[in-house]
């Protein structure tokens, strides 16, 4: 069953209760909206895993970290998603989650809850200076996976090499970012913005090969407060990669807010082949 | 019993065998040489979730990352360790850690482990012209935590504020790290280092208030062959905070041998209080 009405990252997210012991699940769908070259999006996955802990009874504060890994390919269909909140404390709560296919673990996640509270607040990453959304152009999203489309990207700096010419090149993207359909921004679609970059050792050899995220960590800086000034805006997501070495590298990324409060930092490890 | 032959790290992660149904088990112990302020050296936690993995039979290739979650305080004395297999493909296996202690879950850990092949590697980060290890002082360990002592640290820059002035500065760390007494680095020992930066907020606002790390993550940019060379000198390791929000602070961390090859980036959440 589709509800048209619904954005379609938040079909994406619909999470039906499951059976509840012995711990809790949700049973989810891939959705064809947001489909990579094999599988589904892993923001979206990653979102799926937050969303799980979200919609849990016993949830505590808001989510301030999040690590999913990709253990293995997703196939298209039903997906069954467990949570558990292994350890609640006064103000901060621990998750596991797995999202299984078959009976076969597919992902694995731990989210990190906490009831935060008004502090001394500072940024030692400033946001770099950059033209607005509005005097870039959106990039095309011929020849790309599915999932593209339900991003409104609009390069600064580090697009898709054009031609692939096998040229070394420095690995930085930065890049504005919105959901197409728009849509609010909140703590499930700023996760899922986290892993927006193509992959970074794609840019840096000027050549696309077989690469994909095996490991995403997201820290968010944001409360309702924070979320809902961004909510209405672009996001400025910026990412480089830092070491390549003997098929794996990893990449670490900053998202702001079109108002220049950093949002989130994400970090990745990526599988890549020559 | 303590077998006085072993390099503290050693005896300090020694696991013993436990249960195997239905998970496998190992029953490990804090160790007074590694104790910070409250509980053990969070790298040393992080070290001994590793260390399960890697004496575990099912073990496939080298991990290649390490995320742990601290949630709770681990009190003085024996710990569960559980780990869990929970999906090996051809080439990359990921493993689910959990730390218990009276059947309360204190420390949940991901761990991936992969055979890695040769590719084409480089490095987008470059390691800082420093001073070396010999031309710089010892760090002195009066008034730290004991875990201090385990380790030769020499500080290029953004030593502790002396005096704690309550002044803001930079927040970047740069030290010469090596354990005491010497021991050859491994894959352990690499993950325990990672912690070895004091809290990034005591640097930033000249001020040491309570702080601890809720969640650190690792990738590991290393072979056997890479440990081998890198295990008889220094780590030179830097950190910077990136943002600090209502009572979290996020962290990224670049350790190098001495040689000047990036061995691992390590990220981490920490809290804190004013």
């Amino acid at each position: 069953m589709v509800d048209t009405h619904l954005h379609p990252f938040d079909a994406a997210l619909t999470l039906i209760p499951g059976p509840s012991d012995p711990k809790t699940t949700f049973v989810g769908r891939t959705h064809p909206a947001y489909q990579n070259m094999v599988g589904p999006y892993g923001g979206l996955s990653a979102a799926q895993a937050l969303q799980a802990v979200l919609q849990h009874p016993a949830l505590l504060g808001q989510p301030v970290a999040l690590t999913v890994n990709y253990a293995a390919a997703i196939a298209d269909g039903e997906l069954r998603v467990e949570v558990d909140p292994v350890r609640t404390n006064r103000s901060t709560q621990h998750w596991t989650v797995a999202i299984t296919q078959d009976d076969s673990v597919v992902l694995t996640a731990t989210v990190m809850t906490a009831a935060r509270r008004a502090t001394w607040s500072a940024a030692d990453v400033a946001m770099p200076e950059v033209p607005r959304p509005s005097e870039l152009p959106r990039s095309p999203c011929d020849g790309r996976p599915t999932w593209f489309q339900r991003y409104d990207m609009r390069f600064c700096r580090g697009n898709f090499p054009e031609p692939w010419d096998g040229a070394e090149r420095e690995s930085l993207t930065q890049v504005w970012v919105r959901d197409d359909p728009d849509r609010p921004i909140d703590i499930t679609s700023l996760a899922a913005m986290c892993d927006v970059f193509y992959p970074r050792v794609w840019l840096r050899r000027g050549t696309p090969t077989p690469a994909g995220t095996v490991t995403l960590t997201s820290y968010f800086h944001v409360g309702r407060a924070e979320l809902a000034a961004a909510s209405s805006g672009y996001v400025f997501a910026q990412a480089r990669g830092i070491r390549y070495f003997n098929g794996y590298f990893d990449q670490s990324a900053h998202l702001w807010s079109e108002a220049g409060q950093l949002l989130a930092t994400s970090h990745q490890l990526v599988y890549f082949k020559e």
